[in-house]
């Protein structure tokens, strides 16, 4: 029997290298495996989705997902047109989502709305986003990528730049990446640091380095994690147009990068990546979105299949 | 031969006692069915709902139904993404959506919608609810729950509390229950009270009592309904609060009840049954909205399979 | 192998008599076929949808096409529940898209989207309708109504009536019958007129002759094309108003025309027919429409399979 049969995933805090590499693994088997036979891994099934906040690749990888192992999705894509504008609260509308389906995907702007929500579903229930520091399945698919395109994680040097304060892919990718041995450098304006009430946690699992000069140690990172700057973020445009320049990734900065080094990105994107660097050999974050269908679909099939595919 | 084969789904009105037993029959055949077998009774088949008004549960528990008997769904889920914007007309809406679809599924603000659309319509149409009577799935939904619950209806004492003023779901159960012998109490504030003129019709099949006291009788019923108050129902908030406070439903009350009565709710419910009560085994308002998921996959098969399943 | 299998379909322009013809013995296969094995021609395969307008019968025939091929869709029905509000480009968007399905179809405001759109995609990609001259789509059934309803093409007097300024499906069909021997009337206010700057290319295809009488050769026509004639396209309601009376399509009318002539109308309608001409034979429309589904479901089983079916 697998370890996630119907079990919840809401936070990347609740993964440990072992339950990381489970996911790795059945997600080479999605990847492998005969359309035909995959498509029996969800035969059935429902995949309920509720989103509380706009989405697209999440919301579609999941379908998408679903769809590969056979398996139906249904829900909100936009909470505005549901009975939640009737009043009706989180947990009632989880409960009764949780009855129409085999397991549920939710979307929240409120830390805690998963961990809330899991215990009043009946069913497995997914945290596609909450609040401003989980997004277990964005890590999943960010690490999947390094690992499988660098062919290892351990002695690797990471560069994650661009808004670290607000913005979860961040902190679920730094409680993701304390599983391993890797060299991390966060690099970001002052305004916009890691904020230091949150990362208590990840201070405790992982050492990293922080400066606010990307150019500084570009020559050595094996991988960059990019992130959207939002303009909204600033207190005046002038602080936001100083620090946008000096953000975003041209060509000019991939030719100083290693050779073998990989850009990612969680997307969308803003300006952060101009997009001649589209074609280089080392953006990766169009694969980076690939392996989210990938690794979703190998979660969904661990949750929904007591046995190994 | 099955009644309903290709028929249309309008009133609750329409439905006699044999055909209302006809689908709680073969909602416990879908119940008890295998899945494999359940998913062949809409194989292949498509079910084109059309929203003009928010809906969660009854949208998703048809899409959850279609989805168990092996069928897809497509449709308008919120009428302004749609060319109803164009100034299109709900008739011509309509015969395109029976034209890409084997059954169809309406709501609609106004009365007569369904009726009208159903004329127009190539194909079977439910009624997903219409104006301020007539919601015959709910209605469907309700007496199920009731039925298998307390294991009968006739000689039960019914309670039904809250605003009976508005709110089809209200309308439709008492049509439903006037083909049973119940002893129906209609409890409401008096500016909530049912519409006299809505009622002739039901009158004439259906007595009941009328009170204003949610307490007096508390200790007698076998069934108590609740329907949401609406605050803006009422002309000054004053007025809400006061009768807000008496149509909640607590644990205090819930004591009082007699220890096998069920307490019903169509949801979304926003203050009118506190979240405490959710764990006494009186309430079965969410076992009520799972049976609208078994009751709609019921009908849905009786439409599209000529034979009995 | 098929001509399509695995291409783009971008704009009428690119179909000549053979491709067209190609199409429509498919729509009549998939129109024939039983649906156990039609089911089988997109098992396993996803739709993308993009719509960054709203529509009705274009998404809802496609995904009604795409499930009687036995495949199913996801997508975004309305851009702004999206991540195109956060900023994304329409690259981004159909690229992201393109990892998570196995055909596209995209509809836009812009001239050109779908061809920028098919050039970053890694699947084909089907123009749903783009800025003001292109609905490929549209078109196809548009021409696959009148052949098989009028049991030819060559040698019919066809008369295109209404807003011929704007509104893509008066140019795209205007293209498609450029590939036949058809005598084309050309009947608009004066300010309707077709765009002159845009009919360069058709010119050089297509002869045709332009008036503002509909009663003129009314007795004429095989084929009567009507499009709808929109308020806010003219300077002043008392123009719009003394327009619209002479557009209208009505009892009196059709009773002028050929007993075996037929009447068309890309829908929604607004009030150029009017709705009792639905019940004469001349009435094609929503028949029309019906073909739009069978005549995408061609071009996706075309796409997706390589050999015949």
């Amino acid at each position: 029997m697998n370890d996630f049969f119907q079990t919840d995933i809401i936070s990347i805090r609740d993964f440990n290298k072992e339950k990381l590499e489970t996911v790795f693994s059945a997600t080479d088997k999605i990847i492998q495996m005969n359309p035909n036979e995959r498509r029996e891994l969800a035969r059935g099934k429902t995949l309920g989705y509720l989103f509380f906040e706009p989405s697209t690749r999440t919301r579609l990888s999941f379908q998408a997902a679903m769809a590969s192992l056979g398996g139906t999705s249904l829900g909100i894509a936009d909470a505005s047109s549901s009975s939640t504008k009737k009043g009706e609260s989180l947990a009632d509308t989880v409960h009764i989502m949780s009855l129409y389906s085999d397991v549920l995907v939710l979307r929240h702007p409120l830390d805690g709305s998963s961990r809330f929500a899991a215990e009043i579903s009946s069913k497995p229930l997914i945290n596609g986003g909450s609040g401003t520091e989980e997004h277990p399945t964005q890590a999943i698919q960010d690490l999947f990528t390094i690992i499988r395109e660098k062919k290892k994680i351990d002695g690797l040097k990471i560069g994650v730049a661009g808004d670290l304060k607000y913005g979860r892919t961040v902190y679920s990718l730094l409680y993701a990446l304390s599983n391993y041995n890797v060299d991390v450098h966060l690099i970001s304006p002052e305004s916009l640091k890691i904020r230091s009430d949150s990362t208590y946690d990840i201070k405790k699992r992982l050492k990293y380095k922080e400066s606010s000069s990307l150019e500084e140690h570009i020559d050595e990172f094996d991988v960059l994690y990019v992130t959207r700057i939002q303009k909204e973020r600033f207190p005046d445009e002038e602080e936001y147009l100083k620090v946008k320049g000096s953000y975003t990734i041209g060509l000019d900065l991939v030719k100083k990068m290693k050779d073998d080094a990989i850009i990612l990105h969680p997307l969308p994107r803003v300006d952060e990546i101009s997009t001649d660097v589209d074609e280089t050999k080392q953006a990766k974050y169009f694969k980076q979105a690939q392996y989210g269908k990938d690794t979703r679909a190998a979660l969904l099939a661990l949750i929904l299949n007591e046995n190994s595919f």
